[in-house]
């Protein structure tokens, strides 16, 4: 096991164990938000065949004459019609065209009166029609494994009518907060007890990564923590800790952890806040133990479970650094590397972020409207009004 | 009703015509990701007592004396202990203090020895307590209405023991497909007709946002528009139609909705894809018409749709505004304003996009990796490799 090892050799060892998680097939209308686990192609050219681009009137002329007099005689709409040159159909956007067509004029650039129709500007040969094929090729990729079904990939399946999806399945998370003198976030404290905030932030993180948490427990007794850490390592793709000590000593967290069996890759990084931060595997199921401190708890969520979450459903796995403005200073000097929350903007063309309030690690408060993690490397100095400092957005 | 009206007027009058929605409380647990309904408030300090802030030893000793003999009796941790000035009492992170504690040395800075303890750094009076009060004071507010419950959220109501939650519902959107050519994505056409793309489209954004898609229909005759419509107008918030042709004249959608009773606000916005959009209301419901091309109408769900379903939930409403290098160009001028559909990344200080594939309204292709809206105002030229552009991110 290594120990105090620097964030990056700790990211890559964590993304390095990423386990491997099966696929499951669902209905097209309950895969949005999910990846793909599969390339799609088109099943055949789209359109089929050509088609109208808009509302208006397939004309069997390539370049019908343009003036008011009415020349055209609209014959009725008929799938299996053939149109002659003095002829024109109502046809509709997507609709198909009747033999013979050369264009499709729009409504708004046709007069018709008495059954017979004028056009009212010049028209090309082609114009508004999809020829087949035009959209998609047989056999053309439509998406590729690792894609987010978003609105324009759900259009793309639906329009190959693929109605079952090949996605990744949902991660499955566990999350277990240690420590003798907490309780259930629902239920009342008693004085030397406090509530859980831990095991709800990362439910809802979790939930925002697109994965399930299967159980949220707190175990008050090493005992029990020992007991509810076998049945979660059993049943979770991934078991996230928080805090873990029972007054016993240092790093209890490790101890029972390295007791049940589990292999620790590394434990400590040294940033702040969070340097009690260890990770390792059980079998199939990655294992992190993050410091339950709740500022610490969140830096070491975006730090190290989400790029692994991330990872395990074939997403890009880390967020996006960026450098940007700082409205409003950071007082302190980083004795080490130091992740402090704030709220950042893209205003007049550039990043801007603001130092949040309640930077301690043990207050919840720099938590809220937090959406993105200030990079300060050991040694900055205190950071000042518009100095450039280097943002992760979240 | 007005006619042919500029974008942002068809926007703003959408935006004053928003239907109130009522809130529902749900179990915090099951609250991610949905808006508060009301402002949420501290009901006690926090922490409510004196805490440590690291896992250590309590000292009742402001500055405890620094060398390497073993001074200070470690006492039995206990809930209702006093420390006198030569005792130490194991603590742990978040937990409560004996009466007497005046500091708390983390463990990594001391030695322990036969039950007795030496602290190896100087240590200030005050230090590693969070003093009560110290995150938040009573009364004080922790989200305002209109909040996403994100993980700091969650982490806050959770640390106040809020366990039911009062949040707005999710908006319920009908969608209608018009037109009689169009089946279902998953049934296999005739020659003739095509699969509606669009619902599918529709429900994945429509999820993308937070909402519900309470139907998702195809009509394939004026009757039966009429009939569905009825139907879904009397039970979502609100109803888009895409397309509306049956090959009988123009802007059929139009007639159908005003025989049915819909206040139509607007008709036609002078925009490529899809001018052919109208708005109105009926009862409390939104009606949106968005043309039946595909490009066109993933355009108007983005500019149309979506701001009113942000509007209805009480978040920002219209989406980022930001200048953009175009990294391909675009070969076509703009005689109307047109959205091109685009890739946006955040590269080397700044936005650059790329116009995408297949920008055809009756296409698909340019709605696959879509993240922005290039805005190109009317009479814009053919857009160059490194021109700077206004784009909207999606």
């Amino acid at each position: 096991m290594l120990l105090d090892i620097n964030l990056e050799l700790a990211q890559s060892i964590i993304l390095s164990h990423i386990p491997s998680l099966a696929s499951e097939e669902l209905p097209l209308m309950e895969s949005f938000g999910r990846v793909l686990a599969m390339d799609y192609a088109a099943r055949h050219d789209l359109p089929m065949q050509a088609r109208s681009a808009v509302d208006g009137y397939a004309l069997a002329v390539g370049e019908a004459p343009v003036n008011s007099s009415f020349l055209l005689k609209v014959v009725p709409s008929n799938e299996a019609a053939v149109i002659s040159e003095d002829e024109a159909m109502a046809v509709t956007t997507g609709g198909s065209l009747p033999e013979g067509t050369q264009a499709v004029v729009p409504h708004e650039k046709t007069l018709l009166q008495d059954g017979k129709l004028s056009v009212l500007e010049s028209i090309k040969p082609g114009a508004n029609i999809k020829t087949s094929g035009e959209d998609y090729r047989q056999g053309e990729i439509l998406a590729t494994t690792g894609t987010i079904i978003d609105g324009g990939v759900a259009a793309a399946l639906a329009a190959f009518g693929y109605s079952r999806i090949n996605v990744r399945v949902r991660p499955r998370v566990a999350v277990l907060a240690l420590g003798n003198s907490i309780v259930p976030f629902d239920v009342s404290p008693e004085p030397h007890q406090m509530r859980d905030s831990n095991g709800p932030m990362l439910a809802a993180m979790i939930s925002q990564d697109g994965c399930e948490t299967v159980s949220i427990e707190v175990a008050d007794s090493i005992e029990s923590a020992d007991k509810v850490l076998r049945h979660m390592l059993s049943r979770a793709d991934m078991v996230v800790c928080t805090g873990g000590t029972y007054a016993r000593g240092t790093d209890e967290a490790r101890q029972i952890l390295e007791g049940l069996g589990v292999e620790l890759f590394y434990w400590g990084v040294p940033i702040q806040p969070g340097s009690h931060h260890g990770a390792g595997r059980y079998q199939n199921a990655l294992v992190l133990a993050l410091s339950g401190n709740p500022a610490a708890c969140a830096v070491g969520y975006h730090l190290f479970a989400s790029p692994a979450l991330n990872s395990m459903q074939g997403l890009t796995s880390l967020p996006q650094i960026v450098q940007a403005r700082c409205i409003n200073g950071f007082a302190k000097k980083s004795g080490s590397r130091r992740f402090v929350r704030g709220h950042a903007e893209y205003v007049n063309g550039g990043w801007q972020v603001e130092v949040l309030p309640g930077q301690k690690p043990s207050m919840l408060k720099s938590l809220l409207n937090c959406n993105a993690l200030i990079d300060l490397p050991a040694g900055t100095p205190p950071v000042g009004i518009d100095d450039e400092i280097t943002i992760w957005l979240l």
